[in-house]
């Protein structure tokens, strides 16, 4: 008779966020890998490049000039996913063809006037003038707007296809499906606990401690008990916090020091710019005026390396078909991050 | 006042299979495209490679000897995500931290002798092997497992290690999240409509014929009407067929016409072997005797590349945060595809 180890049997965890589970297989770390392998770019970028069309004077596709911005700046995607003007869709009965017409518009966000950082590399206050910037945004998308997903894709590999540092916000007329899916589970653990799922969480790993990766005065970083990615995290308030524009002044200036923190940790795991795609989730700015006890401000990072900065982990086959499968346990990837230095690996 | 235009105008549409939405941003595709290509393969492979752990006659890394196979060959994977004796997990009660203990295997299916064919460059009855060893691997492993998820993945980009023409066969002791959505939404419509979603599906398709790829006498395959991927298809018998052993030999014999037609329209759209993930989806191996009416054996196929044989869809930050998002309507997809030729490239 065996006796489950975690670190040793496959085993399933379940996301009580997406309400689906994910296939944990922590002995299947050790096969060899033969398979592609991701461009690892070492070459050190300049800190303007005039071909750029994010770096501060530089004319955009659409004919714009960038202002000479020293902090952050915001433009219009000249190519958006959304239009503020789209028509409504005519209805169909038949339930197999059911369409939707949607209104949105999509925004670029330059994190620094500088090509050759990263988010990482900003000081903690640069780091302050993004969450400030991310919050104006979604505080003026949010009037008009039912979500506004603010987001980063980092590097080649996660289909980022400018260097200099950004990231986007897409607005959106309907609840996107995973922001639905958690507006569903986040009540519905309300209602049956009378508490809110991501705090009773957050003290639980506060607790618990064996998947902390960073913890500040008030916020933490844990790869969650139910990661799928082999390094995703996720970035919680310790306190009620529904929206970002309910932030203090201190917890934002404690947010840039948690993101520091993370991305710095992130970047030293394989010594190489660590390529993610992150984003805020947040109570949806609905019109009316139901409760929305049951949100909490949260950030998480999906990143897609698994064991160098080559070696990605596939979301392939019985993943896209089955169900999310992960090689290493989230205890033993938090052990790894939580080990790291808090000083960039490029400037020691 | 806007007149909706679906080649024009970004909307959503809703997948009745996993009951969520997709954004589609048809007017997206004229964006130009400066980020990560992938390696394009162009090398002839011999047929048989010494160092091909699949190949007839080589040692593989576990010191298993391959035999000398003709036809299919299936092995147990060497570095398997499943083990069939795990333990049971212990319970917790504290729902944020649920765990459940998995029992499981993985095999590998070589499609064929020669390390340098694909699937479409197999002939129909060698396709038609792989059909039978399919069905013989469901059949058997179905027997003590609820589901067994048949996949291939494809090229590099896919994850795939090996070039050698294979796929993977996954038996589980419990129903994966993508199969247990489609168990609920299947079972759901069936009560509502009194009839088979996917047959309705396939007959207003067959009707339709603007998103039809390839039609044989007994299959049909279409850019599904809620397409994720650019050029995602959806294989499906035109009569009922719960699972893959209810099908006749001719209806076997046809669908690995159907395949090769399929998988020969993909190669020839960019002139590159296609990637994908491919797989099975049917009744589960359900152990009472519920009803199964509600479900219809298909095929899905993932492909990411949208623009070249170099250019892929990322499917990152707000797909991943918040929705799929395509960049070409499913209508031109299919268009695209229906219009090329029967006769793969590399034999013109
Ligand atoms: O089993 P393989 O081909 O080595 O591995 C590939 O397929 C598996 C099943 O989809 C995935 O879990 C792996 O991430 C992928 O690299
Ligand atoms: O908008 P970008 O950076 O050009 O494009 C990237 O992010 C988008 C939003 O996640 C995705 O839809 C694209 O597939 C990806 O390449």
């Amino acid at each position: 008779n065996l006796i489950f180890d975690v670190s040793e049997h496959p085993h399933r965890r379940y996301n009580p966020l997406k309400d689906e589970w994910i296939l944990v297989s922590p002995h299947r770390a050790k096969r060899p890998w033969s398979g592609q392998s991701e461009k690892l770019s070492t070459t050190q970028l300049p800190t303007y490049d005039e071909n750029c069309f994010l770096c501060p004077g530089n004319k955009r596709v659409s004919g714009e000039v960038n202002p000479d911005y020293q902090g952050t700046y915001v433009f219009a995607n000249d190519f958006a996913a959304l239009m503020p003007d789209s028509p409504e869709a005519p209805q169909s009965d038949n339930p197999l063809f059911q369409v939707m017409g949607v209104r949105g518009l999509s925004r670029v966000i330059c994190f620094s006037p500088d090509h050759s950082k990263t988010l990482p590399e900003l000081s903690v206050s640069e780091i302050r003038a993004v969450v400030d910037t991310w919050n104006e945004q979604l505080e003026e998308l949010g009037k008009d707007y039912l979500w506004v997903q603010a987001f980063e894709n980092k590097g080649e590999v996660m289909g980022c296809s400018q260097p200099h540092p950004h990231g986007q916000i897409w607005a959106n007329s309907f609840l996107p499906n995973e922001v639905a899916a958690k507006e569903r589970n986040l009540r519905n653990y309300y209602q049956q606990h009378g508490s809110n799922l991501l705090l009773d969480y957050a003290n639980a790993e506060l607790k618990d401690g064996s998947r902390t990766v960073v913890e500040t005065e008030h916020w933490l970083a844990v790869v969650p008990y139910w990661a799928a990615w082999p390094f995703e995290t996720l970035l919680l308030p310790k306190s009620a916090v529904k929206r970002m524009n309910e932030l203090t002044s201190a917890q934002r200036d404690d947010l840039a020091l948690a993101l520091k923190l993370l991305t710095t940790r992130y970047d030293n795991l394989f010594e190489c710019a660590f390529p993610y795609s992150m984003g805020w989730h947040y109570a949806p700015f609905f019109k009316d005026d139901r409760t929305l006890d049951h949100w909490q401000l949260h950030a998480v990072f999906y990143p897609p390396l698994l064991r160098s900065a080559t070696i990605r982990k596939f979301m392939v086959g019985y993943e896209m078909l089955a169900e999310a499968q992960r090689d290493l346990t989230p205890e033993q990837a938090a052990a790894r991050l939580a080990q790291l230095s808090d000083i960039h690996y490029k400037t020691k």
